[in-house]
C-alpha cells in the first residue's frame, strides 16, 4: 500500500513548469497569463480562487482576478468574457463555477474561446477528448492521469472503474482511461451491482462525494485506489466510522474531519492509493497551471505543445 | 428471441417524419434541406450517398449532392463548406467520409457549422453528448437508441457493454447509454477479459467489424444483443462457421455472405437481438433524415425541437 502523494507529484510538475516559464519569458518577452473571472462572491469559490492566484504567483504566471457583481446580467458577463477572449495577455481564461443561478452557465461557457478554455469545460474541448484530439483536458482527471503516470501504473488492458459521471470528473476521466487503452466501466447512482463491479476493478476512481462509500470488503486486493472525494464530516459517530485514529484525533481538535469516498481501511488492501487529504486534491490547481502553460506554448507556436 | 426489425422501426419513424414535413412545408413555405458534399469518387461512398438521396426524396426532404474532384485542395473544400454553411436552403450538411487522404478531415469537419452538422461528428456536438446538452447525435448510435426505445428495452441500472471505441459508434453509444442511466463498460482490442465482460452484460452493442467474434457461449441468457457489424464473408469455411442455413444458401448463390460481429447462434440465447442484415444497418440513413428534420425544426424555431 503505497500512498500516491499529491505533493510529490506536484513538486516535479511545478519544477518543470517554473523552468519552462523562466526560459520562455526570456525568449518571448512575456510570462503566461491567466485570467480568473468570478461573478458574485461565493465563499468557497473565493478560497479556491485565492489558491489559484498563489500557485500562479509561485510559478511566474501573470494572473488577474476579474470580479463582477453577483447581480450582473448575462450580457454584462458575456461582454467581460469577450474582452478576456480578445486580450492577448491572457493565454487561459477561467470562469469560476458555480455562477449565480440567475445566469445560464452553459451559455457563458460556450462563449469562451476554446483556445483559452483552461478548465477544459467547453463542449469543443470535451468533444476533442472523446476523439483523442488535442484540446484542453479538465484539471482533476488530468491530474489523476499525471499521478498514475508518475507512479508508473500500467493502464492498457486494465479494468478501470469510474464511480460518478459528472462532466467535471467522471466522464472526462472515463475518456482519458479509454484513450490509454483501459477497459472502462462507469458506475453511478443507478448502478445496481456496485460492490460486484468494484470487486473486479484493477483501478478505481471514486468521484461521487459520499464519504467512505467504497469499503474495504468491496475492493480487489492489490487494486489502485484513486479517491477524488473531499467530504466534510462533522458528526462524531460518522468520524468514528470513517476515520483512522490520526484523523479522528484531528476531528477531536477541530470539530470536523475530511474523508474521501473510499474508506481508509480499503487503502490497506491497495497496491497504490491516493490519501485524502494530500492526494488528488493537490493536483487540480497544479493542472490549471499546466494547462495555462500549454495554452501559452500553443499561442507562442512552441512545437509539440 | 425477438428480432428487432430495422424495417419496422424505420417505418414508424419515416411515417412520423413524412407527416411533419408535409405540415411544415405548408406552414413555413419550404421543405427541410440536406446537402451532401462528396470529394472524389469512392465507390462505397457513392452507394451510401445514393441511398441517402433516395430516402430524402421519399420523405420530401430537398437534398443536393455537391461533388468536388478528388484532387481538390483543402482551401477549395473549405470554401465549399463555407458556402453550404451560409446557404439557408440547407438545414443539414453532410461531409461524406472518408475524404481523400490528401485532405485533413478534422480541419474540414471543424469548419462545418455545428448547427448544420447532421452527422454529429463536430467536436461541439460530440462534447454536448458527453454533457447531455442538446446537440446532434451521430446516426448509428442514435438509431440503436431508437430501436431500444421502440422495443421498450429498459436501460436504467442495466449492465451495458459497448464493444468498440470508434468516435462514430462506440464512444457516442457509451455516452447515450450512460445518459439513460445504464452502467456502461467499453471494451476494445486491448481488453483482456472480453468473454467474462460479455457474460455479465444485459445489453451488448458490438461494433468492431470482426465477424462472429461474440459467440453463443459468451452471452448471458436473456441478454439484448445489438449487432452493428456488417462483415463481408467470401470464404466458404468462414461462411460455414458463421452463417445459419439460410444465409449459407445465399452464400452459395452469390458467392458471399453478410454477417455481423455476433454469431447468429448467440441470438438464440437473447431476449431481443438485431439481425444482420435487417437490423441496425437500416437505421443509420433513417436517423440522418431525423437529424435533418430536427435541425430544420430548430432553424424554424419549432418549440421542443
Amino acid at each position: 500500500m503505497i500512498p500516491m502523494e499529491g505533493k510529490v507529484v506536484r513538486k516535479g510538475i511545478y519544477a518543470e513548469c517554473r523552468d519552462k516559464i523562466v526560459r520562455y519569458s526570456e525568449q518571448f518577452g512575456r510570462a503566461p497569463g491567466l485570467a480568473v473571472l468570478m461573478v458574485g462572491d461565493n465563499e468557497a469559490s473565493g478560497s479556491y480562487v485565492h489558491s489559484k492566484e498563489l500557485a500562479a504567483k509561485k510559478l511566474g504566471i501573470a494572473s488577474e482576478l476579474v470580479r463582477l457583481p453577483a447581480e450582473s446580467s448575462e450580457a454584462e458577463v458575456l461582454r467581460e468574457v469577450r474582452r478576456l477572449n480578445l486580450d492577448e495577455r491572457y493565454d487561459g481564461v477561467l470562469i469560476q463555477l458555480p455562477l449565480p443561478k440567475t445566469l445560464d452557465a452553459w451559455c457563458i461557457l460556450d462563449y469562451l474561446d476554446p483556445g483559452k478554455d483552461v478548465d477544459g469545460f467547453h463542449p469543443v474541448n470535451l468533444g476533442k477528448l472523446v476523439i483523442q484530439r488535442e484540446g484542453v483536458i479538465p484539471c482533476t482527471p488530468y491530474g489523476i492521469l499525471r499521478m498514475l503516470e508518475h507512479y508508473q501504473i500500467p493502464l492498457a488492458g486494465k479494468q478501470a472503474l469510474v464511480l460518478g459521471r459528472s462532466f467535471i470528473v467522471g466522464r472526462p476521466m472515463a475518456s482519458l482511461l479509454l484513450n490509454r487503452h483501459a477497459t472502462v466501466t462507469v458506475c453511478h447512482s443507478r448502478t445496481t451491482d456496485l460492490a460486484d463491479q468494484i470487486s473486479r476493478a484493477d483501478i478505481v476512481v471514486a468521484a461521487v462525494g459520499k464519504a467512505g462509500m467504497v469499503t474495504a470488503e468491496m475492493v480487489k486486493p492489490g487494486a489502485v485506489l484513486i479517491d477524488v472525494g473531499i467530504n466534510h464530516i462533522s458528526r462524531l459517530e460518522e468520524a468514528q466510522r470513517l476515520c483512522l485514529p490520526d484523523e479522528l484525533d484531528r476531528f477531536e481538535e477541530r470539530g470536523y474531519a475530511i474523508t474521501g469516498d473510499i474508506h481508509p481501511k480499503a487503502f490497506e488492501k491497495a497496491s497504490y492509493y491516493t490519501p485524502v487529504p494530500g492526494g488528488v486534491g493537490m493536483m487540480t490547481v497544479a493542472m490549471l497551471m499546466v494547462n495555462t502553460l500549454t495554452l501559452y506554448e500553443r499561442h507562442m507556436g512552441v512545437k509539440g505543445a
